[in-house]
């Protein structure tokens, strides 16, 4: 398998784990919270499905594209795990729908971070809230869920409990 | 269409127009010539995929993957604009594939340059080579042609004739 062929099967998974998300918090009042906007492709993806709700976006240092980048008051500036943790204070209520794509090429790196925002990604949700995730994410009250399309171990959703 | 939809349309294009082409090529002789190396992804899905020649890249600066960046004896570094139209004398051979993926979010630029370049590429490919191609080409010797699975106006296939 290629790198192309690698990244294919990312990018479908990620759209097909979002699709289907979309379709689990019709019943789950909050926000949808983005970690990690990137160049704005997935964040124009909740943008373009979810037109009812705010649509939050964490990030360190924003590069993406001029007409995908979120609204300033949209935008929560800094680092994730200072933010994460404050999650529910700063966007003002508990979110329906986390999308969380923080995973770099370091991949130890990338599992010490996730190991260390688990618990965050958990408080942020509201209870039935869904948490898409680049990386798996264990830790109390988040049942892994599958999804038609979605490649096991290429991305991840879990259900708040 | 969000951008995540169309950068899967994109990609997905990529790569089934690629491994049209590999059914395309086995009665060519030549190498294989990628023009813009990017992070190396569709080099590694050239590599994959073709065992039995050798593959070029020409780029200006190479910012792959280190397991995605060729060997230095196959590396063509400059401007494509300068090294392109000395292509088979630097390969030492016309091409039996070329892959140019040569496009950037600067759409004016891009048009211009494959403009500008469009002669060079037919020039560098064999009679009955194949040109993939992210972008659409225009020049006499190339007839376009339409692969299973690539979206229209999404990648670009030609045949030198």
């Amino acid at each position: 398998m290629s790198r192309l062929d690698f990244f294919v099967g990312r990018l479908t998974s990620q759209r097909a784990a979002l699709n289907y998300a979309f379709g689990l918090i019709d019943g789950v009042p909050g926000p949808v919270v983005e970690l990690g906007l990137g160049n704005g492709r997935s964040y124009d993806h909740l943008r373009e499905h979810i037109k009812n709700r705010r649509i939050f976006v964490f990030e360190r240092n924003v590069g993406a594209y001029p007409d995908c980048t979120p609204p300033d008051q949209d935008l929560i500036l800094g680092e994730v795990t200072e933010n994460l943790p404050r999650a529910v204070e700063l966007v003002g209520q508990p979110a329906a729908l986390l999308h969380s794509d923080l995973g770099s090429n370091d991949k130890p790196a990338t599992k010490k971070l996730y190991e260390r925002i688990a618990p965050g990604l958990r408080a942020a949700l509201a209870k039935g809230g869904i948490l898409v995730s680049d990386q798996p994410v264990e830790t109390a009250g988040l049942e892994p869920l599958t999804a038609p399309d979605v490649m096991p171990g290429r991305y991840f959703i879990y259900r708040a409990i």
